[in-house]
């Protein structure tokens, strides 16, 4: 048995386990390459300052290969960089630091690359020029059994279209289709949740290519990074930076490595403790430094700041949904700032709402009900609002990312589930999603944002952000509740009314039987007894 | 930026994504240590043909800080491994080979340690012994930023009261709950699936040890372990797997480094391309490999062996079920063995269904439908199965481990909601779980279980998986169908009278208006309408 143990890398555990970074089937592989790619170029532009221009490119080579292309005008990227960033695991600039960006963990494009070599045997080719430097050409694999880029040819070229940007192309097996849940669907998404953003997109098969044309002209305000917040730090992590800091003291300590302690802070939390002001902090020891985290807790410390969160605006969200949506009533609601383990989060929410229609109930000559439904785009994504009787369409966002897969197991959809939607004018069953030809969109702003599994898909059910959401929806619900029960009233009444036509026809047949009457008569009495329902009694 | 760019450790990236381990919350982090812990005991056991016995003891220090134990009386671990086991993420014996186990990925018991030390600032404290060897009583930390293992105390133990085994033991932050998904549903349910283990449970606050003594002194025949299977292997494994081989010729790689490739199926492979038998597979080329792949793709290769799997057999699931659900019928059904991605595995399915009772509907004396429910334990954890109008309870399984979270993001479930639930007797909404006082046991067993994150809660959604599921859950709803039917009928005359009864008085009144008949007379009338309409009608 001992001779059996040994080291797994974190390249051959993701090979092994695709499906954990949405890599689980060949539609799923295309929407998790393009995404990635596209998520890094936003990324890019945006830190740089630049307004972003992307071009995607999906081509069709056999039944279930294709190539992509991904092109952005961003920075680029210093010729030393590129192999670790796109063929390493586990590398990146915005793991360690604590500033709002789409990607965080250092794994998605790399984890393109190895599904692409896994797949079709080969690696990826990244051509990327600085403003002032040469633009490189890269042919790149990953040795998978050691996480570590291997490059397999390296050119310079002569010249290049861009004067600066990083484009990136990959073989791989893969399926496209249109519809929900497609590269298509997750283009215009994009769109919507990135106004400042023109995308250009080749799909496959076409020869047109699509233009999403930016409608704003300003980058988002590039959000801050920010320090840890003491509340989010726990004891282990508090004991390492206590070990790892540049204090030399442990009042700078305090003030210095975490967000909102001043010196009266540091003093006042140094005071709880056995400690003094210039305690050096590497010799804390861990039964101290637990007292110095107990004390943490006990004192009150304001809230991080929150200008390191840009959320997309109650405007923007409005006039996404409106472009998508054909909907007959729109509400928004925008939290303010909230918390969960020390990282700063926002909420907004945004519900598109469009009435059942006149057709709703139908009842035939023979007296039957039948349901007869305003079909609304199922098929074409131009109509993001299902139809009446099925359940609302949910449309998440992560630091404007949009997330399509996994909505089953997402904190999102759980919130949705926990608001009581009767209240606001929506069927819905005990723990199932409210049933209307509506969509309610949702959109996360944080430093860190807890995703169930590196795919990036769903969001983890920490309870400070569902209850954030849920109050968001809250909000937002009352508005359509509003709005909804205005119109409802007519409705019920004539719900009523379809009962007295579908059981009248019965009662006529059991007189008849009972008072011996011809079928004319039969007729003339329910004639009558209907007449008599609808206007006196008025049920 | 160039500047930022860094790699971030496996430990580093778990810490900050604690929930893909399943540490999210205090309750959830206390359940998980535990369930990896005896997961741990159970695989050790069992692969030494031992008989297991396990000793569980939680004790609650503060308010939120808790001690467990886990011991078992396995084969014990040689010293030098203790330290890479318990205090290294990734690093185990069972991801790199093909047979049926609990663990699969070499983390859970590390993350465990590596959760403990971030809440509590303390690492773990391992006991081991092997039959031959000494005791050893080691304390281990990990350092975080490295990933590495650190013993902080190493000693020699002169006597210890076990012959042969290993006993873990950590502090962390947590809270403890009774009920549904907390650590005694977990026993209870590990019990169930591991008739052939003794379990020894000391509950926080209790004075008493809960025995599960086993029902079964087999232990379950070792699985074996198999070879890749050639649909299983993708492009760049076979291009992997040729560089690595010890086979000097491709017949030798094709017959020796695969499962069901005789010499006939590997000439068959070989034929359809441009190699021969003797190429040296390390010189097979990009576009060779391609074709070679093709080549297997095309070849008619039986499915693997099954004598890998180990389920849990249909007996043993009626018994399960039976000791945990006081229901009226059970039905099981067992799936052949079936294969993902090169993978063997099998389905097994339980159903244990009760009646809703008699007092379903009440009519009032005023003609009012009243229901009255069969309040069954909810709290108690005694009885599985909910409220006839509640969604029915899943039980799931992955290699006998009971999977208690993320339900609504597993496979598993997906594969309930898509089941038509309406043919087997059941209400259920469009796209939700049937409704109704059952539960519905699923066992997976395979040599790879998908999970859908690190924390081994949920089972990704494998068309293959999902499909063997459905075809397992019709079988054994066909039978709950057939049971549920004859009751069925009586229930439906019993509603249907129930309406005459509601809407007869509207008439009466109805009929009074336009008769001018006394309010005797329209007693009688109705009496009459009633009489005829039940007895003559029989609507």
């Amino acid at each position: 048995m001992a001779l059996a143990q040994k080291e797994i890398s974190v390249s051959e555990f993701f090979a092994k386990n695709r499906h954990l970074l949405g890599f689980d089937n060949k539609q799923k592989a295309l929407l998790t390459t393009i995404k990635e790619a596209v998520d890094n170029s936003l990324d890019a532009c945006e830190e740089a300052g630049i307004l972003p221009e992307i071009s995607i490119e999906i081509h069709q080579l056999e039944e279930d290969r294709f190539k992509i292309m991904v092109e952005d005008n961003g920075p680029g990227i210093v010729k030393a960089q590129i192999q670790n960033i796109f063929g390493k695991l586990l590398y990146g600039s915005k793991f360690h630091s604590r500033r709002q960006s789409r990607g965080q963990q250092g794994i998605g494009i790399s984890a393109a690359l190895l599904y692409g070599q896994m797949t079709t045997g080969k690696g990826a080719v990244i051509t990327s020029k600085t403003k002032r430097g040469k633009a490189h050409h890269i042919k790149l694999q990953m040795d998978s059994r050691k996480n570590k880029p291997v490059i397999t040819s390296d050119d310079e070229l002569k010249e290049w279209h861009l004067k600066q940007g990083t484009r990136f192309e990959l073989e791989l097996e893969a399926t496209y289709k249109r519809g929900l849940r497609s590269v298509d669907d997750y283009i215009k998404q994009t769109a919507v949740a990135n106004p400042h953003c023109t995308i250009n997109y080749l799909a496959p098969g076409s020869e047109e290519i699509r233009v999403y044309e930016r409608a704003v002209k300003k980058i988002p305000d590039r959000p801050d990074e920010i320090k840890p917040h003491p509340y989010g730090v726990e004891l282990g992590e508090l004991i390492r930076m206590l070990r790892e800091t540049n204090s030399r003291w442990l009042i700078g300590f305090l003030q210095e490595d975490f967000c909102r302690v001043g010196k009266k802070k540091a003093q006042e939390i140094i005071k709880a403790t056995k400690l003094n002001e210039r305690t050096y902090p590497s010799r804390v020891a861990r039964e101290e430094a637990d007292a110095l985290y107990r004390a943490i807790q006990k004192t009150k410390i304001s809230a991080p700041p929150t200008n390191c969160l840009s959320p997309i605006g109650e405007n923007r969200i409005t006039e996404g949904l409106m472009k998508e949506c054909d909907a007959d009533f729109y509400a928004v609601s925008t939290r303010p700032p909230s918390v969960y383990r020390g990282n700063p989060f926002q909420i907004e929410v945004g519900i598109a709402w469009s009435k059942p229609g006149d057709d709703l109930l139908e009842v035939s000559n023979k007296g039957k009900i039948t349901k007869k439904r305003k079909k609304r785009g199922t098929t074409d994504t131009e109509d993001l609002l299902g139809n009446a009787d099925e359940p609302v369409r949910i449309l998440r966002f992560a630091n404007r990312v949009p997330l399509l897969s996994q909505q089953a197991g997402c904190g999102f959809t759980k919130s949705v589930m926990q608001t009581a939607w009767k209240n606001y004018g929506l069927t819905q069953s005990k723990g199932a999603l409210p049933v209307g030809s509506a969509a309610i969109l949702i959109h996360m702003a944080s430093v860190w944002v807890p995703f169930t599994s590196e795919a990036k898909e769903a969001i983890a059910s920490y309870p400070e952000i569902l209850k954030e959401v849920k109050l968001a929806l809250q909000e937002a619900g009352r508005k359509l509740g509003v709005h909804i029960r205005k119109g409802k009233k007519v409705a019920s009444e004539f719900q009523k009314r379809t009962y007295i036509e579908q059981y009248l026809p019965h009662v006529g047949i059991g007189l008849q039987e009972i008072l011996g009457i011809s079928n004319e008569e039969r007729e003339n009495l329910v004639e009558k007894l209907r007449t008599s329902m609808e206007s006196t009694r008025k049920i």
